[in-house]
């Protein structure tokens, strides 16, 4: 099984290229496939630095959705790099949670993966996703509260909620400030369903705002970002239909996936995680039909399935998967 | 005077709060006012994660331009943030040239001043930007060359190509190999005149290259960025031809300025810089009628103005230099 479908999701191109062209459905990502449907009509001026004031109007129109001081909110070109300059920010000795996103173990050099249950009992700076992907695992308030208070002299938590839109009370945004070591990532295209933006945001410390800014300089994402974005965070009736239409999705993918014999073992609104010894086979035989799903090198029992964007592609892969 | 319009250019919503709404002319930059025509014909899927071979197009097709083999070119979201996450990687002690672009006194902390005459003697890490900015100097190659070979062990030459794009004759890109102390920076949106969608690059030795892909993660820009820039930097023809009309319109602006009783001091196609006494009044004035140019705070007797966009803006421009 090729690295290009274990490393990320994603790949279609290579999938393309083994498995043969054809009418694709692409379940390997947890991006919303009802995207804001207004990307293309937002006005964008691509031939002008982006004004420091737009910036602002980005990261307060954000920082209204996180429920956080918009002191506390720096967007960055993509969550992905997020991670990235934070880990080379807070430095240090640091552990990550497995399994889960795989650039939590990339984000810092020095970092050394451990179980969740490791993970409720250490002091160290810890790398988590909330809720965690691929398995959906929610941790409470409390207990991620509880984890910031265990953080040693100069440790942190770095807090993944990338997959925490969907339901605002996973959320622990609001409890950024500078007294604690928390930071937090938030990623605008998952939930928002535009991926392509590169957006995304991290709430931390007023301290490191700074430090990042510094990494980024005086326009760290593009016009289209800022304009796509503000217009996005700021409409609320959107958000709320979508929320309420992932959850009945979801409902209908698991129906869907018992119908095939299968049960998820965990997910988010976004995605569903099913394991089975047949999940090698099932990523062939969904590939074979120009379905392509996220199969997990290191758990080759494990498949994630995302969200099909309408019955027409339920139905696809509902034939797929049951049909032997 | 406002740290808005001397910090960087560009700061025209400040400048209208300020001097109150009009119709703006921004000379306070050097981007292109010639915008590469088809950005917003270019197809651009907002939805999925870019793929990994539209990046490689991308750097491919940018490369073909630069005259460096691809494995040396690394698409970053924005030259300033290549210029910081460089100056991050290669760390060490470093001597910047001053006046220059802001962001390189500010992309390595310990980084200090010298004049260009002190950087030619320097073997220490060097930023220098070529065509310099604001006053356009330009290096010949030969010095440049006895520069990247004139570093001590561990030093480095960065040398900032951001104007370097309106006469290729000037880039020394053809010389990066992994042999050689020398990383160059090249921007996208000042010669394509689309500075809103963010995109540079970084050409460098591969380790260098393979140090800044661990810090930007699979997708280090924008959907936008690739369709757009792949698109613009193929379209040899419109280079060309852009690169002739640069040259006729910055003549036209010289002539302006001789009739207004100035004469630049310096500068490249895309800017003149002129030194008169009267730089901040004339700023003052500019402003007053709306059109925006770059005062230093450091030497206020500079005044850059960017190329007008056509014959209307120029005539005003005229017009608000000549009538005291």
């Amino acid at each position: 099984m090729s690295a290009s479908w274990t490393w990320h999701g994603g790949g279609l191109d290579a999938a393309r290229r083994h498995f043969g062209d054809g009418p694709w459905i692409d379940l390997s990502t947890g991006i919303n496939p009802h995207a804001w449907p207004d990307a293309s009509a937002v006005y964008v001026d691509w031939q002008r630095l982006p004004e420091r004031e737009a910036l602002t109007e980005l990261e307060g129109a954000a920082a209204a959705c996180f429920g956080v001081h918009p002191r506390h909110v720096c967007a960055v070109p993509g969550t992905e790099i997020g991670l990235r300059l934070v880990g080379w920010i807070v430095g240090g000795p640091a552990r990550y949670v497995s399994p889960s996103y795989r650039t939590h173990g990339e984000m810092m050099p020095t970092a050394t993966p451990i179980t969740i249950e490791q993970a409720m009992v250490s002091d160290a700076t810890l790398i988590l996703a909330n809720p965690n992907n691929p398995d959906g695992r929610v941790l409470p308030r409390a207990a991620l509260l509880a984890l910031v208070a265990r953080r040693r002299e100069g440790a942190w938590l770095l807090l993944d909620e990338a997959f925490a839109d969907a339901d605002p009370a996973i959320s622990i945004a609001d409890k950024i400030d500078d007294a604690h070591p928390l930071a937090v990532f938030r990623s605008f295209g998952k939930f928002f369903g535009l991926a392509g933006v590169r957006l995304g945001f991290v709430l931390a410390p007023t301290p490191v705002v700074a430090a990042l800014r510094d990494m980024l300089g005086a326009w760290p994402v593009s016009a289209a970002a800022i304009a796509i974005g503000t217009a996005a965070y700021r409409d609320a009736a959107w958000i709320e239909a979508v929320r309420q239409r992932l959850e009945v999705d979801a409902s209908a993918l698991d129906r869907m996936l018992a119908t095939a014999g299968l049960r998820a073992i965990g997910g988010c609104p976004l995605f569903r995680l099913i394991e089975t010894e047949a999940a090698p086979m099932l990523f062939e035989r969904l590939a074979r039909r120009a379905i392509l799903t996220r199969p997990f090198a290191d758990t080759p029992r494990w498949l994630r399935i995302g969200l099909p964007a309408d019955d027409a592609a339920m139905d696809r892969l509902g034939r797929a998967l049951s049909d032997g």
